[in-house]
């Protein structure tokens, strides 16, 4: 057993070195499509485009596919040619998470992402962003047809793929619309339009991809995978309930960022429980402080969730959530697909980061 | 004969009409997706967005795809589930032209489109548009799903899509690089970059789709109609070509629009015919006026194209493609092939919008 974890351990190096390395194997086949005639120019645009916007993240939910592939299976070690398909659908998730956020931080007006320029503020880039987000969801398409087409489940992983980023637009719209949409209006927050922006916009393409991907490659039709698909949903919402909390709460030096959720006017889980939790006096001081950039506002509003002890409320939410998802796991048949989706809670489950 | 002819323009008529009715439904099936609980908000977002972007144009496109397969067919009334699924394959290159029409605005940083403003121009839109672009794109993916999955080229289908979405981004990124990136430079105008930007950016998605969607419903396989891919693809080239054309020499009250390509530095095909055919002198008049808005320098252009006779190298050029494309047509094994292949070429030869 030891000689085994030591065995899966050097296996977990492997797989993310062998994951690297198919990037620049799949980056050289789309330069090399025979459908486009690259001139140098936009060769060397495509090429520094996409080492940009895919790179640079810490490829969870990519790596989640070999993972989860290998839980399915139950080997630690897969042989090459279903390695290297595991590995080239956990990149196309890292594409089209590229894709959204290409595009998100034009919408957002956003500075930084990942430590760097967002492309869009790259000299010379600008707008063109929005064909280049195109052309990030067409890579998907591309690789797949090189590298799936014949496969008996070729046409569900492009609906699986298509239906995931409708979900993810969707909740981007909704969250766009509710965010931005006229006056700024609080009395439109509460937990029902939260968890509605959070699954849609987060939980499906973050959570129920990966897996939904590795369901495919094992020959397993996903319409029998309803329950399986609900559990990671609900994943996914307590993930991003977490994401919101330490946007407040985090330590900077931890989550890499300073939150600005307050600020931006967000519709956040803690400005949710607030709203719900707040008499007439503390909603009028959340009303005349949340979403201003001035530091005095951020710090009333932060002082009012101290007020209401939001932070306890979250650490009950967080166990609750955690028994919840155990007890929906352990109800599920096949063992294999308990094995993923625990992986999937013990990395979250109380995360820092 | 004329009976036929008749019967021909009332069912003519009539295919506009079935088609226009389709738009509706289609529409309707979008906002009632199951993938997707949409929002009172939400979903009169989507209802508005999708009539302002798709709605409007003279669906040229669409409309072509029901023509092909009628010819393909030799068949003059179509059954309804075959009239059906061919509106609705033209009704999904309207909302592919919907898609590109909406992210190209806002990278050309245009003002109006179809007679009114661009989509992203009007009030509570703005770079909401990005993501309604991205909506747009996959609303086809799920009009395919609800129509085609089962059928035996549906897989087919969504290559097809998905491989020319690749070309028009393709092309249109080399426009833009072309014409945006860096200094303007028109030394690096010429025929082949020309050629190229049209080829990629427009003949593919306007010629060569509609054709591809009736073969496909027709049961063929593409691979067996490469020679008619080059065909719609010269005769998209042609279309564009004409189009620079009338850009410049067109009656504004014919064509619509105001040309303003000069002003936009566009590497339209008068300009390359000019740097071709200019002396030093010439050159010197073409790289110091194109390009500017000051009306004083689009004229100096003006009657230069006058002084080298362009308006006669173009009529040449337009009987030189025109027999050359006959030719080819005629080639063709095919009878209903070759008709398809006619109707679109007398739909743009000699056209003056």
């Amino acid at each position: 057993m030891a000689a085994a974890g030591n065995g899966s351990a050097a296996a977990g190096g492997d797989t993310k070195a062998v994951f690297a390395q198919i990037y620049y194997k799949l980056k050289e086949e789309l330069l090399a499509d025979p459908a486009f005639e690259f001139t140098p120019e936009s060769h060397q645009w495509i090429d520094r485009m996409v080492d940009y916007t895919v790179l640079g993240g810490k490829c969870n939910r990519g790596l989640s596919v070999v993972d989860s592939y290998k839980l399915l299976k139950g080997a630690d070690v897969l042989p090459e040619d279903e390695m290297f398909l595991a590995c080239t659908l956990g990149w196309c998730i890292e594409w089209l998470q590229a894709f959204f956020l290409v595009l998100d931080d034009i919408m957002d007006d956003s500075h930084t992402r990942r430590g760097q320029p967002c492309w869009f503020r790259v000299p010379q880039v600008g707008m063109i962003a929005c064909n280049d987000g195109i052309i990030l969801r067409n890579h998907i398409s591309r690789i797949l047809r090189r590298h799936f087409k014949g496969k008996p489940y070729y046409a569900d992983l492009l609906d699986l793929f298509n239906e995931v980023e409708f979900k993810t637009a969707s909740g981007q719209l909704l969250d766009l619309i509710t965010t931005h949409e006229g006056e700024k209006d609080l009395t439109k927050y509460n937990i029902t339009v939260h968890r509605r922006i959070v699954q849609y916009k987060t939980a499906y393409y973050s959570f129920y991809l990966p897996v939904a991907c590795a369901l495919l490659l094992s020959g397993e039709d996903l319409n029998n995978y309803g329950a399986v698909e609900n559990i990671l949903v609900e994943m996914g919402i307590y993930f991003q309930v977490q994401d919101d909390y330490l946007d407040c709460y985090g330590a900077p030096e931890f989550i890499g960022k300073i939150g600005t959720d307050i600020e931006d006017y967000k519709c956040s889980w803690l400005v949710v429980q607030a709203l719900k939790r707040s008499d007439e006096s503390q909603k009028k001081i959340l009303f005349e402080n949340y979403g201003k950039k001035d530091p005095a506002c951020v710090m009333k509003v932060k002082n009012l969730y101290k007020e209401l002890n939001l932070e306890a409320v979250y650490l009950e939410y967080e166990s609750e959530s955690y028994k919840k998802l155990i007890a929906e796991i352990e109800a599920q048949p096949s063992v294999p697909v308990q094995n993923v989706l625990k992986s999937f809670l013990h990395k979250i489950y109380k995360r820092q980061k």
